[in-house]
């Protein structure tokens, strides 16, 4: 068993029996999955309740994360925790309430934004980008009393910067990889990061093709390298893994994450007409069992131990332990 | 303080900070509140929003009940413990994953009818009892198994004594009373209350004035003496408060209970056309300060500290603790 946490800050697979063993033969210790895209609140409550029985089915791999001790819980009994968030405020609707609500059915972090407007601030895909809205700023102070972080992966520059100088507890980007390392629109420009770790807020690498510079064909050695270099400019400590591991999910589903029900055209995101669909994965990450390989590719950068450590997972475990109760209390 | 717990495991009160202070003027240490009559999910939901934001304005009052040991730190806090119940399925819709999902967000009592035929069972006031059904059935081993505690307050006497035989923990009838004593429609028959209390279940005695003898003019003697005698059939350890107490409401909340949106004809239920109102409490229990008033009462018939102890508050207290938590888990 390696002797650090290992925790991956996003991932939206077809869940299955087969990538819960695969979490467990990786050593994950804890995941962030997406349990909503567009979904309202009645059908994100429908998610947590597929994965209720999922909870019920494989006691034996998998639990319910709600705050960063059962991260080692699960690590004490065998299995992985999973964390819950939104990559949109949908589940929400136009009801501040809900923050609360959804943070006791679990739900620890949620994007203010996915690609376009919300109502509460900017998303990247945007031509114009007008900050934070009177309801974000509402939302962003109960997320931060009630203990739901905010995640600004798939929001536009100003919106990120606004919400990280206005957010009374750090944000993270949970996937994401520096904008000036592979220029995708998805990726963060240095202003960006240094806004979000300055107030002491995470970014974690994604391994999403379109978001590594030559695309499915990166190198390992590229991206530790990459790594390397953000621990340099922005501190080692801000630094974790988010895949957005999509394994096992059809085309469509794609699809649904890119044009969800707010248009009647096709809008390819991130790809393209001639390549609509998912990407496939760099040779070095396919699935859960293939951690170990970053974890190398680190190790011959030269980082040393505690460094890697960090980025496996101790970051994100600090972070959570800090940001996932309600304000003023604790829950060990 | 008094030495035992103060339980009133029933009100649906117009809440309000002159209530709250009520409640901590008469030492109440836990109530069981109804937060859905004949909401939706969606409804029921907001119902949760506003208990969230009473309790951000009232932290010094009152605090969210979940599990027995909050009733202790309710106590010593100076504080009281509001736990939830539903006196219809109707926020569970017709969906088993939201029996999980309203236990998470705090619900420990559920009615499975109120008045009428279900999804679940039958109501009271129907001509025929079919039993539980299907889904009723179903619902009931879901129920059991998260820690959801069935309420068969207003359901028909077969419905009632099949949920009793056939759930796997003890249910409980949370506000009537016996219907030898009283022959109100919603009061229990002698079979019903032995089915009940035989699989370890309980009944809590109401003040509501249409469950009592002579109704507003019912006498505190006759109320304790009937409180001694079903002790005495039944045993003691099955029995505690259940006020019913609609403290401040309109009438036209009355209306809403009876009528919800099933019908387009008024129900008068157990008022009628020439009252149909709320009836006035007797003059031994008007709010929340007279707790008192009723355990004087049982000490004068004769009833010794233990078996009043037990009535007021620390049986409702003892089934708390063996009936909320998830089947196999334990939370203190």
């Amino acid at each position: 068993m390696r002797s650090g946490f290992l925790i991956d800050c996003l991932q939206y697979a077809n869940w299955s029996e087969k990538i819960f063993c695969q979490l467990r033969e990786g050593g994950v210790d804890a995941i962030h999955v997406t349990i909503a895209y567009h979904e309202n609140f009645r059908e994100t409550v429908l998610n947590f309740e597929q994965w209720n029985r999922w909870f019920e089915q494989y006691p034996d791999l998998i639990m319910k994360g709600l705050w960063a001790s059962d991260i080692e819980r699960a690590r004490e009994t065998g299995r992985t925790a999973v964390f819950f968030g939104f990559q949109n405020p949908s589940p929400i609707e136009d009801d501040i309430g809900l923050v609360e609500i959804v943070h006791t059915l679990g739900a620890r972090f949620m994007q203010l934004t996915y690609n376009n407007q919300s109502l509460l601030a900017t998303g990247c895909y945007e031509s114009e980008d007008t900050g934070l809205t009177r309801m974000g700023k509402q939302v962003v102070k109960e997320m931060n009393r009630v203990g739901l972080v905010v995640d600004m992966s798939h929001s536009a520059d100003r919106s990120t910067i606004e919400a990280a100088e206005f957010s009374e507890r750090p944000i993270a980007i949970t996937h994401a990889n520096p904008h000036d390392w592979s220029p995708a629109l998805r990726n963060k420009r240095d202003k960006v990061i240094r806004a979000v770790t300055e107030h002491g807020g995470m970014l974690g690498f994604s391994v999403y093709p379109h978001h590594l510079k030559d695309k499915s064909a990166c190198t390992l050695t590229s991206f530790c390298e990459m790594i390397a270099r953000t621990a340099d400019t922005y501190g080692v400590e801000h630094l974790g893994i988010g895949t957005d591991l999509c394994q096992d999910q059809p085309d469509s589903i794609v699809e649904w994450m890119r044009v969800g029900r707010w248009t009647k055209q096709i809008d390819y995101g991130e790809g393209s007409a001639s390549a609509p669909g998912f990407p496939d994965m760099p040779d070095w990450f396919k699935d859960n069992r293939d951690f170990g390989n970053i974890e190398a590719g680190l190790r011959a950068t030269g980082m040393n131990e505690t460094e890697i450590a960090g980025i496996m997972g101790g970051n994100w475990h600090r972070f959570f332990a800090e940001n996932f109760t309600p304000m003023g209390a604790s829950h060990g």
